[in-house]
């Protein structure tokens, strides 16, 4: 397992974009950041030759990312049987902050910040890292949550495959501020700059069977 | 090119899980309906052996899938030199609608509607076709903006790559509703319920350089 560092992760020929490279960064605070404001990344590995791309939850502890599913999915699974080599992934993870339109079609474009992780992905046997990173990524929905849950027995860890992916090989890219029109649209009549985009959470929904007198936690994410 | 017709999409061994199968619908207004509600996608495509998956803009037109970028873009660049074979992706869209919280850590979800769509990717090089896409691309993220901005130049066209998916190989997953609880768990005092996922958008910032008296236009999304 890798430790943290403060230095820089390194570039790589698959971390730089071919294009608006002044947009990317292998700034360790700055992948740490995009990677734990959100909890569903996009994961995507090789099937049949093919392409696939699957949502799912995961959570950063230190340099490694957790994944989990159950025993049955096929990303899990794979990655089960080629326990030796490896599953080739790709752990995507995207916010988007605003819609930029600019006066000329060519120049709309999004504020966004997005990692990439590249990287051979391992499943975890070890009962104790496996506890570890199933509580991590309970966590890191709602942080705190864990401890106040029934943890999984023998029977749903059974069924639980959690994979390991190192965060090594891993770039940002961002984008922020207001439309980069041509200076000559400057005059052309059309409303420019930027529509926010935000997220948040409403007034949780107590389940159907809760007990009367059980009051919403004050971990929970506000709205 | 298809045409849009009422009948759901065939189910074929990759859209159909190996799990959960109750979750997935092959019901075409259910794949519109998810397609359509976003803007960004995550595109997956394999580049020397390995996968890569990448968040960008798309726009659905009847049963085609629109990306654009860059004609210096990976998969972009990759869909124009391998015309006649296509480029194997997976484009896939989520929705997160929910935090689900049960008494037990294993029974812990996601409210969320996702679209998983296989196929072939190729370029679009008929210069109408190309225009209609950008067109739509733009007014997918702000319907009616691309009436209200500059259209793209020859010099901005020639800059653009844009690529055609067929929605032809598809399904969406789905999870609403409630924690499901094992029944010797709904004794334990924990909270149990589901937290709302909200998105929505902010009030508008002009561009620094816009003009005075260029009002916000009416079709921008609402806060």
């Amino acid at each position: 397992m890798s430790t943290t560092t403060p230095a820089d992760y390194l570039p790589t020929d698959r971390t730089v974009p071919t294009r608006s490279r002044e947009r990317a960064s292998y700034d360790r605070e700055a992948v740490h950041s995009v990677l734990d404001a959100a909890y569903v990344c996009h994961l995507g590995f090789i099937r049949d030759g093919r392409p696939v791309v699957l949502p799912t939850l995961y959570a950063r502890v230190g340099e490694l990312l957790y994944v989990h599913g159950s025993t049955g999915s096929r990303p899990l699974r794979t990655a089960g049987r080629e326990a030796d080599a490896g599953l080739p992934v790709c752990l995507t993870v995207t916010h988007v902050d605003g819609l930029v339109l600019a006066r000329s079609a060519f120049h709309h474009s999004i504020n966004y910040r997005s990692a990439v992780v590249h990287g051979d992905a391992y499943p975890v046997t070890d009962h104790d890292e496996r506890t570890m990173a199933l509580d991590a990524i309970v966590d890191h929905v709602v942080p705190g949550r864990s401890a106040d849950s029934r943890r999984a027995n023998t029977k749903e860890l059974a069924q639980t495959a959690v994979i390991r992916l190192a965060i090594e090989e891993v770039s940002v890219k961002s984008r922020a501020g207001g439309p980069n029109d041509e200076p000559e649209d400057l005059r052309l009549p059309h409303w420019t700059g930027v529509v926010p985009v935000t997220s948040g959470y409403g007034a949780p929904v107590p389940a159907d069977d809760l007990a009367p007198g059980i009051e919403p936690p004050g971990y929970l994410p506000a709205g």
